[in-house]
């Protein structure tokens, strides 16, 4: 299937959910075309390298770039709207469960679970999906006027893990790098999208002007650490979200081969 | 192809090759079979579990495992043996050139670069390539032996990054989880496989026996900043190469679906 139809279809989809506030958010699974522009097996294909690229990005070593390499944006857009990345989601989340299980709570009410947001807790991918996928150039203009619908559906992976993390005693902090005018959509978003309760939603506050993300989520992370409460673990899409200090005992990065956050 | 005669074909032209001291060792190169196990398409296959379950373990995510999973060693010899790990590999060693290059060098000398051995410097290839590609359990008398023939062929795309790290002027230091009685053995592998220079070869000593390669790789590069020297780049197929302190300036993660080292 082209990825104009696929792209049509998956928001066709998303807004017939979407104008039903209850309705369960379905991502259709599609299948993942690994070698897009792949013509007679064993040529080498413009697409192979958009394989080694996400790989690149997903393991930290391609850093600091600005969109998806144009000639990846297919690529990027099929894997995104397809079956991998729910599967690769669901490997993370898995593990990340097994992990949590095997932890036992001290029962003082102090272990906790960080989450991201966006790409993490939230999918974007309405928003992307109609803006190349990260092959456009960020937008703040558009970017912001899309966080304000809190229209962004959960990543069901990460729903999943949050509510099995709920079960198990872990109380959960969101950290997010959405501005704090954002606190009311997000909080709006989140509740919508399933996610009915946390001890904290921490936005990016404007002290932190000009500071990398790393910076600013280390130094919130800090603050619970100084508040007596252990980060057991913590989950985000970006390294930036699980690199610098306090990063929690065991960290999981999500896949998100469509933007970079230092 | 089927794998086995893959593995045929790539031990051949590996044993011919060796048994020419001075003959460049050709890994062939076979088609990435992306979706080996892959029926009707858009039907969910036991080999996309495959993918996901890589780029789990290439982003940390699944750790501590012992083997590869039984139904990825078809995924992971196909992989190994095939395009996909060279330009993955090859994406990965641009990039620290790319970053390498853009360093200046303060020009006393003491700028450094640390490369692993195993799966990094040297590839282990033709010894996994008779024993399941990490699907069967670690035999260190048979793995001994191997490394004691020195017949380990250079990874190309780590010794085309060490030429040019050193014609930029940068000194190696190779620290390697291999045992101190395996120098003379690693010496004479390194200089056949095109390793011809370095500053250290940092082995194991029987005094971090029981310790993890994260406190001995980490204690090993403090002795290197200790003595004044900077380490601007650090190059390993694990994440226990990369993690702890005295990392250096970037790190940089080759793929590795064989075997996990904490």
């Amino acid at each position: 299937m082209g990825l104009e139809l696929l792209k049509l279809q998956f928001l066709l989809i998303f807004f017939a959910a979407t104008s039903c506030a209850s309705a369960e958010v379905s991502i259709p699974h599609q299948i993942h075309l690994l070698r897009p522009q792949a013509g007679a097996a064993g040529s080498k294909v413009t697409g192979l390298t958009c394989l080694s690229w996400r790989l690149g990005v997903e393991t930290n070593n391609i850093v600091g770039w600005k969109t998806v390499p144009e000639e990846c944006e297919g690529y990027v857009g099929h894997y995104m709207l397809g079956h991998q990345y729910r599967l690769d989601s669901k490997a993370v989340t898995d593990e990340a469960f097994v992990y949590a299980k095997s932890h036992v709570l001290a029962g003082d009410g102090k272990d906790l679970w960080v989450f991201d947001i966006d790409e993490t807790t939230l999918s974007n991918l309405p928003y992307y999906a109609s803006h190349g996928f990260g092959a456009e150039p960020y937008n703040f203009t558009l970017f912001n006027k899309w966080v304000l619908t809190s229209k962004a559906p959960a990543l069901p992976e990460s729903l999943q893990l949050y509510k099995r993390l709920i079960a198990l005693g872990l109380k959960i902090v969101f950290i997010t790098g959405r501005p704090e005018d954002q606190r009311a959509a997000t909080t709006d978003n989140l509740k919508k999208a399933g996610y009915g309760a946390w001890l904290k939603l921490v936005l990016k506050a404007s002290s932190y002007s000009g500071k990398t993300a790393v910076f600013y989520k280390s130094s919130e992370r800090a603050k619970l650490v100084k508040s007596g409460y252990r980060i057991i673990g913590n989950i985000g899409d970006q390294w930036s979200d699980l690199l610098g200090t306090n990063t929690g005992n065991r960290t999981f990065k999500l896949p998100d081969p469509m933007y970079y956050i230092s």
